[in-house]
């Protein structure tokens, strides 16, 4: 069975590359399927949502190896984590964790000798000596030596909602390459309390509750549940993240302004 | 046989890796390729000439899997296109009629079940949880369920070059990562009217017709066929769209203005 | 054994795909790996310095192929060139010598008759057409029609650092996609003239000798080896290019200020 490595990093260009490498090394017949190399550097939540949402649509047995590390050389933990369904690898910083709880239960292991690949380890690129080689192990359904269970893996959420008197408070916590802006508000949470063409505002515009861009008029500010599952604020045709003005970590309150007529 | 199955989308990132995780999870032995992601967004006919220039360096049998779908979660149809020598997937809105007319006859099937494969489909994800799985599908081996011929695809053409008194008339389609800017005009029915070192003229700017970029000195404005067997405006070692202001969709107007004095 | 082909080119977008075309066409067991399709247009030193680098982490056997060819449809001869470990495919401008080298002995092969493969080859794009079906003839094991051993392959090499009075004079060869600047400078060489901790001058900005990017406060400019074994010019958790505004070929200039107190 040709094991799957997934990579999803802040690396940008060629650093990848060179992982790649050192997966082929270990065996060449390990497939390695980028999921992105573009979190913005060092933001260890962002890679963290990402590496949930795109990690759930690999086959079970994937190894997932991810790489938003800026304590590099620092003295922070080196992590295989086995799940349900995936194995992760990756720095000790809660980039992992979410998508691993997704899947069910896991175990944490810790990587106690970095040198069991590479005799000599870059102090500034675990990701080829460290983490690569453990994932491409890993993939190869070989041991990584000097694994120890540890149980307190550092931990990370995106936040709560919060549902207050004007309306639910939550946050963006990503904005897609189409300018979709997507909250940490679970679809399912805001499906419950809206109607379909029930028009809300959103941090005081007005906006409508649809299922897809096309219940929208060009230009019309709308409310979606997004193929993550989370509530997702979009225009059909245009970049909502630039009509809003809203980024990554800005706060979003969602309030029902005039119920749609015939209710449901 | 492990099937091909390339890649050509205005998706940017993330998207494509998880279309990339879906078609792992229906054989873990097809290959995936990426031709682009980065179609300017809802650009179908930037799609459409990408997909028909660039599919044909792939070997017979190859999947291209193709979503530049503006229409996603409308009433579009989704498409499975048998060629000559590839199948193509991806929605009904021209994005895979000019590739798949490259390659000879070809036939069109709707997917009229859209949740042949996901349970649930998301309205604004049609590329993970249809046009994904379908090409996996094909490039498996397997059938696709629900597939019914259709015989009215929606059509696209690259415009049509005009000779008119002061030249002829084109559009341009493309400009490429090094500001080659690519016409509609094909590169064999110009050869036709002009002879090598011919001095034209580009809407009014003086250029020379030459086979290859380094046969004009630096900075001079060059007309050749590219490889893509298209008429294409360059410069030696500069970006020829900044220094024309050319750009996707611009008129261009080549004349004659000074025969090359040797004739042939 | 399949074969893997690594692309290290300037292209882009889309070229990239249409060479991995090509390559399946010859073998659809063939690899592919991209190193990066970035490096800035026609700057082959760039490009070999990157070659050099990232080529060292595949494994035995693998063919690099790099197209960085401003001199596409000039004179310029075609290369394949066997060294110890790799095979190496690309033009005879310099982009393969420095990888070759670093990996022992060579010897340079070229193809002499370009139509080997396809009988028209474009002028512009040997990538599509030389290239890429050589690197998959030879990752699949054929020979390539027509090859003639040279002795005089151009060469290229990143400069030497000057150890003056004021200090080593070396060359800013690449600024990485973190605004680490990456220095002609080699570690060891550094590294046996400085000790850890030590107050050094950077073109007159103080910095500190240190192992990684944690040994220095948040802002501080930092001297050190990065993973090429190269000396780096890097500020913890921010872009050192911007702070010093050092960019690719400029002079840096290193010197001790303050030796560490207590020595080593």
């Amino acid at each position: 069975m040709p094991g799957i490595v997934t990579i999803t990093t802040d690396f940008g260009d060629i650093y990848p590359g060179i992982m790649k490498g050192v997966i082929a090394s270990v065996s060449s017949h390990i497939r390695t399927v980028d999921i992105t190399n573009s979190i913005p550097q060092g933001d260890i939540s962002q890679g963290a949502f990402i590496l949930q949402y795109a990690s759930a649509s690999f086959p079970k047995g994937t190894v997932h190896l991810a790489v938003v590390d800026p304590g590099v050389g620092s003295g922070r933990r080196a992590l295989v984590i086995l799940g349900e369904k995936y194995w992760f690898v990756g720095p000790d910083n809660g980039l992992l964790l979410p998508a691993a709880r997704a899947q069910g239960q896991f175990r944490a292991y810790e990587i106690t000798d970095l040198k069991f690949f590479e005799k000599s380890v870059s102090p500034v690129f675990h990701g080829r000596d460290v983490f690569a080689p453990a994932a491409a192990m890993v993939a190869a359904g070989d041991s990584v030596p000097g694994l120890e269970e540890i149980f307190d893996p550092v931990d990370l959420d995106f936040g709560v909602p919060v549902l207050e008197e004007d309306g639910i408070h939550g946050q963006v916590i990503f904005v897609d390459p189409f300018g979709n802006v997507i909250t940490n508000i679970g679809g399912t949470a805001l499906g419950g309390l809206l109607f379909l063409g029930d028009t809300v505002e959103i941090n005081g515009t007005a906006a409508t509750y649809v299922t897809t861009y096309h219940d929208g008029g060009a230009g019309d500010l709308l409310l979606l549940t997004g193929s993550h599952g989370m509530v997702e604020i979009a225009i059909n045709g245009d970049r909502a993240s630039e009509y809003t003005g809203l980024g990554r970590g800005d706060e979003v309150v969602i309030s029902v302004r005039e119920r749609q007529s015939d209710g449901r």
